[in-house]
């Protein structure tokens, strides 16, 4: 049988073996994901983020359980930015797997950047697309989510959430709280240690700040700005994942969130965003994979050789390689 | 006298005026860059990566109050990637500012991300070249070092400091490793507080073990992966930095770096990596601007709408797309 029947079927072979795939960029795998992507927008996505330390592996595991124990399947896809460097992600699978080892109903994987820059967002969407075609009913995708990438690819998801813990300094997270706006529920995890009161505070109190109007220009992509829904009102939930405390009041927190989303429309705004920004990621990874497949590293060198001379500057050598490359005929063969 | 001229005589309103057009996008921007690049290449810029509530800003501050004490000139740019969201960047130059203000040999500016994904990689890049054209001799590049693209703006420098503070979770920071790798100095900051030799102990450990030859795969980028120079040991300084503590060791341990780098001849390899991640950064905006500035918006929302009901899958949808705009029209016209 092939690959797509037995991923279709939920079979978890085939579908490791297409994750493999595109996480190596196999030529294979763009067929796959095109013959895929109209069984898709069946699962529910949750993006999970939050600053290190605050305990989200453990907090996404504890969620795992909890959708289990209801018998709803959950795929898990873990990105870590700063695996590429010592290949940190080896790790994570085997303790995550602990807990949940055995059961075909859960899937996790842990995912580093490979790629280039940008590539993270169009690959996690891309496993997370593999993920709903093969029938998994919630997805969770878990981000370092200080940076700005790895905002945007949890934003990326119906239901957002972003956790915190206590102590870690709570004025400074208040102030960096740019990241709380995407929130649709906020999580005080490690509830049981000191300063969970201050953090709720803190929260809180940046909470009404950020209702007020602003007038800062939001970034501008080819998605429209999302306008942040005030008819639902971000609930402030505390756990104690290590124990599974408060993970039965999230998931039913999530399960609400999806509801509202679903009966007052807003499903459909997310969807446009989620589509969206796939579809910004993907023209830029595209546009420069296809560049770069028609320059000779020799010209490329070249222009960097004399930038380092200051013979010539960015914006000239820029010019000149994309002078020399035809990215038309490039779209022409490709397509 | 024209604005280039102004800057390059180091007068202040022509250096804020030529950041806010690179910030903006103005069209005079491109020009102004491309007319300083030869006059750049004289700074030492400095990167400053590490996770929120490190203390960072302080840190900064205190290594350019010990650099001003020194006569030598300092140029400070912080880079926000969390502040779009909210604005948060506002609060950041008046709180910094407070201890250096009026000093002219300081110049400091805090960056939000406006720009689309990736864009704050070329426009930080954009202001650190205005800041080396009006000759400020040494460049603080300060990022919130979690994300992906903010370790990758760290990086570009030539020392590239990595802060912690003790009590963050030194297991998981530890685990989650991989921008140590990056690191030419390590500050271990606010060494005043509780578990210090813990963080500093774990830290080593962790340095031991990345000094093992790594089977792992690095990131594919136009620049050469960077082979760590085992024969530069990088040092662990500890700072007060709220007392100024130990800044006057770490701008020491910074001199010596680059030293080293000159005598060693890896100061051209450092030049080298700089220009090829700004080559490949300016490439991929500028690729993306002109796809964007041709193809009509209701094309792609007609693309969007079809993703959302599964008529078209996303590689289909920017085939349509790429095929639907002229890139090499684009390039010609702009050349």
């Amino acid at each position: 049988m092939d690959l797509i029947d037995r991923l279709l079927r939920g079979d978890r072979r085939a579908l490791a073996r297409a994750i493999s795939q595109v996480e190596n960029g196999d030529p294979q795998a763009r067929d796959i994901l095109r013959r895929l992507y109209s069984y898709t927008g069946r699962a529910h996505i949750i993006g999970v983020t939050g600053a290190p330390g605050s305990g989200k592996s453990t907090l996404v595991n504890a969620l795992a359980q909890e959708y289990r124990a209801h018998r709803i399947t959950v795929g898990v896809v873990a990105v870590d930015p700063t695996s590429p460097f010592t290949g940190g992600a080896l790790l994570g699978d085997r303790v995550r797997m602990r807990d949940l080892a055995g059961d075909t109903g859960v899937f996790i994987r842990s995912m580093a950047s490979r790629g280039c820059l940008g590539g993270l967002a169009r690959t996690t969407a891309e496993v997370v697309l593999l993920l709903d075609a093969a029938g998994f009913q919630r997805i969770l995708v878990e981000t370092v989510g200080v940076g700005q990438a790895e905002v945007e690819i949890a934003r990326a998801a119906h239901t957002t959430l972003v956790v915190q813990a206590p102590g870690m300094g709570d004025e400074v997270q208040a102030i960096k709280a740019g990241i709380l706006e995407i929130a649709d529920i906020f999580v005080i995890n490690k509830a049981d240690q000191d300063g969970v009161e201050r953090t709720e505070a803190a929260l809180r109190m940046t909470l009404e700040v950020s209702e007020l109007p602003s007038h800062h220009g939001r970034r501008q992509t080819i998605a429209k700005a999302q306008v942040p829904s005030r008819d639902w009102i971000p609930p402030i939930l505390r756990t104690i994942s290590t124990r599974r405390e408060g993970a039965a009041a999230l998931m039913d927190a999530i399960e609400q969130h999806a509801a509202y989303l679903h009966e007052s429309g807003r499903w459909r705004e997310r969807e446009h965003l989620r589509a969206a920004f796939g579809l910004q990621e993907l023209l830029r990874e595209e546009l420069i994979a296809r560049l770069m497949a028609q320059l000779p590293p020799e010209l490329i060198e070249a222009q960097v050789q004399q930038m380092i001379t200051r013979t010539i500057d960015p914006y000239t050598a820029v010019n000149a390689l994309l002078a020399a490359a035809s990215p038309l005929a490039a779209v022409e063969a490709n397509k």
